[in-house]
């Protein structure tokens, strides 16, 4: 029942599997998709451990798991489960009853996987931005971790958007990205715009990062994208022009997120938003894409008359829903390839 | 992985599927009951999504599902996963992060059909009684939707009550219904009592409603299921007596209900409801029954000594039991028609 | 779908089952944990209902069904579930929808096992030693009740420790067993000291409870610990000091409990224990152990630097994780023996 923890393979970042990892994911996927693969994951269990709520990834997941012969397990720590602790050496003497470490070595003793989902804490960026619960969990527990979305990243759902991207695009490369901010009346994380990025990054797609000034990324992962456009010969362009910034744009990927500067300072971040409501992608504004005909992305969950007018959602351009299924799809081929 | 939801079939009201729809449906269930049917849902999904809680619901439909080699996903919006919006064109600048009809469309994606449970809501008893949330969730789902309870209706419980009269009274038919009313601390939906009445009703039975002035359900209801006894060849009639009603009965139907009229006004509804707690199945009353052996039904959960006393339900006229235990077996005839 | 109550098998307490049948049990479970047996839980399906939250009980009950081919519906009264009464003869005009002996009988339907989970509650010991909410499930449930912990019991919390003793002491007979008591913040239940005290007598192990003054098991308990012991040829010492107790150790027990004396009076108990941190489990302690050797031992979750220190938790001497994996085992040999 033990694996040797130095060897095990995780999925917390797409970069961290390089171009060709992902491409073969994605592949994988395809096939999946067409039905060409079935079985391959009898007798496995995955342990989903949710922190913060879900729907489509819960649904997904678990899903994915029994269509080829597996379980998933879902834990959701301080509801139906004990809350956790994340801090190292912490005299635990407080509310939080399990410590992440015992949580991630036990887990590790009944699952085949685990998927952890935990959005980021406390009022200090500089904290949060190491995604230390997640990296921890893959510290602490012997099987393959999968990240769920943390504080940086949610790489599935990246990987879901690429496969979105291939399907509707032929081939991106060279094609243009604009991922483009929306108001939200909440500060939200930044894990699915740079995921989103990077992966706009690994087709080799040409990206446009359209957001108010205030609204940068964390300056880590902005580079990162464009190191990884630089070395699939593409480029990235900084615009704050809702309008402007999506001239020629192949596909559109409207999010909203927190000011990174004003993180976990919620009254201050607000009032830095509250001018910005006029960030919401319309059907007029969709006639500045390539012919018109530009596709839509979003994640979902999506505020619709806010982040995305009805008209968009409802209209021929947008393949949220498609984009929601290929979660499924994505993550069959994951699950495959990590217990393979 | 689309369906084409013109001619996709859902499972939101008995009444929509017809005497014959109906009938065929429990002789499925008896025959899946006696153990002659296995097999048949392999590889299939079923997200049931619980706006309100569920015992009897979540663990039969979970059952039901894997007795068959299916699996059902369990989501619960607002507990563990996003809560909901509702409203049509609504400017989602508020607590709701996702729309149904987003909702609707992934799961759609995920699961091969989808069951949803929404209690009413509001104040307005001419807004709930439309029933939009279960409506609306089959409209925008490509896939089958099944009404785990919503405001008017309780299409598998109806189900169940029938499979039970059918078991316990042999052939139905002219036999004597008695769906009575009964105190509890709470003005409970009218779905399930609506439901009974439908169901006593396709299956040919003389009703008899028994309710305090004041208690009366939908007029909607009470017409349509007036029109299908009619259709039937048996009759409806309206007492307001706990004793006289229960005159000759083969099957007692003990349901507490809250007043449509004052819907959504519950200081005013719990003092109208004040006087009346003698609404209460005792084992005296009981013996105005047919030969004092009519069945006593109730969908459980039951407020014991409050509905219905110790003496009954632990007695020898009770099928409550039975009557839980065919939420099952009807269930599974139901899932493997929709999804055969 | 009806089983005689009479005849039916629960799992309670491991007292309950005798020495051989227990020894029968981790022999299967050792079997179960080398492969040597799979299958045996088609189409059964067991039902968790859950008073309290999980993470280990419910991961590893989940996993070890689907292992085996079975599945595991998990209920959350109270939490996505209806709330339960378990007075008898209540007079429900209260918060509680359904009455225990419904949801039993109901459950005992649908499940072909169900365990249940219900920590003690109220202010009187007197009434929670009784243990009545599990007691009475079983009573009215006509499938096989598992203890999932109760008021007075862990069984599979027992099982799991008597056969990491097994794996890590080779013949536990004669060998030393120290149950040592830990300070906490709260006042926890005495289920699982007395569940593995139970447990190491059965194994013939001697046995030293080292606790403060005051913190005394329920007198039941500690006499029935006696006796098991007795008739299996080995003793039990009570000792009160966090040090000289450790002496000669072969394993450890480490666990926190409160006052009996002063159940449900919280802030004097709080009080009482106040002066009592000092009882912690440290890395130079366990110097007391034979050889410095003696394994350590907890049920888990665990107040790390609380409970005991890091370093020995993540030291050579724990066997917590071990520990932990082994209820998957003999849960997978409880549930193949009860439904064989």
């Amino acid at each position: 029942m033990t694996t040797d923890v130095a060897t095990k393979r995780d999925f917390l970042a797409m970069e961290e599997w390089g171009d060709d990892g992902i491409a073969a994911l994605l592949e994988l996927a395809a096939r999946v998709k067409r039905g060409e693969i079935s079985g391959g994951l009898e007798k496995k269990v995955m342990a989903l451990v949710f922190m913060d709520p879900s729907l489509r990834t819960r649904s997904s997941f678990e899903t994915a798991l029994f269509l080829h012969g597996g379980h998933a397990v879902v834990l959701e720590p301080g509801r139906g489960s004990w809350s956790l602790e994340t801090e190292p050496g912490a005299v635990m003497d407080g509310d939080k009853v399990e410590h992440i470490v015992d949580a991630a070595r036990v887990l590790g003793r009944y699952a085949d996987a685990v998927g952890v989902r935990a959005f980021p804490r406390g009022d200090d960026w500089s904290v949060a931005r190491q995604d230390r619960v997640i990296r921890d969990f893959a510290k602490y527990c012997e099987k393959p971790v999968v990240n769920l979305e943390s504080a940086r990243r949610h790489p599935c759902q990246g990987l879901a958007d690429a496969l979105t991207l291939q399907e509707h695009l032929g081939d991106p490369r060279g094609k243009r990205f604009v991922l483009t901010w929306a108001w939200h009346p909440k500060a939200l994380p930044t894990a699915v715009p740079a995921s989103a990025g990077i992966a706009a990054a690994m087709l080799g797609m040409d990206i446009v990062i359209a957001r108010p000034d205030g609204y940068e990324l964390d300056p880590e992962d902005t580079a990162l994208i464009r190191s990884i456009a630089r070395r699939n010969g593409s480029m990235v362009t900084i615009a704050n022009d809702p309008d402007d910034s999506l001239v020629g744009a192949d596909a559109v990927y409207v999010k909203s997120w927190g000011s990174v500067k004003l993180f976990g300072r919620p009254e201050e971040e607000a009032a830095e938003r509250a001018g910005l409501r006029d960030w919401r992608m319309t059907q007029p504004r969709l006639r500045n894409t390539r012919g018109g005909r530009g596709i839509v992305l979003h994640c979902l969950p999506v505020r619709r008359n806010v982040e995305i007018d009805d008209a968009v959602l409802d209209g021929p351009n947008s393949v949220v829903v498609d984009e929601a299924e290929n979660r499924l799809h994505v993550q069959r081929a994951l699950m495959l390839e990590l217990l393979k």
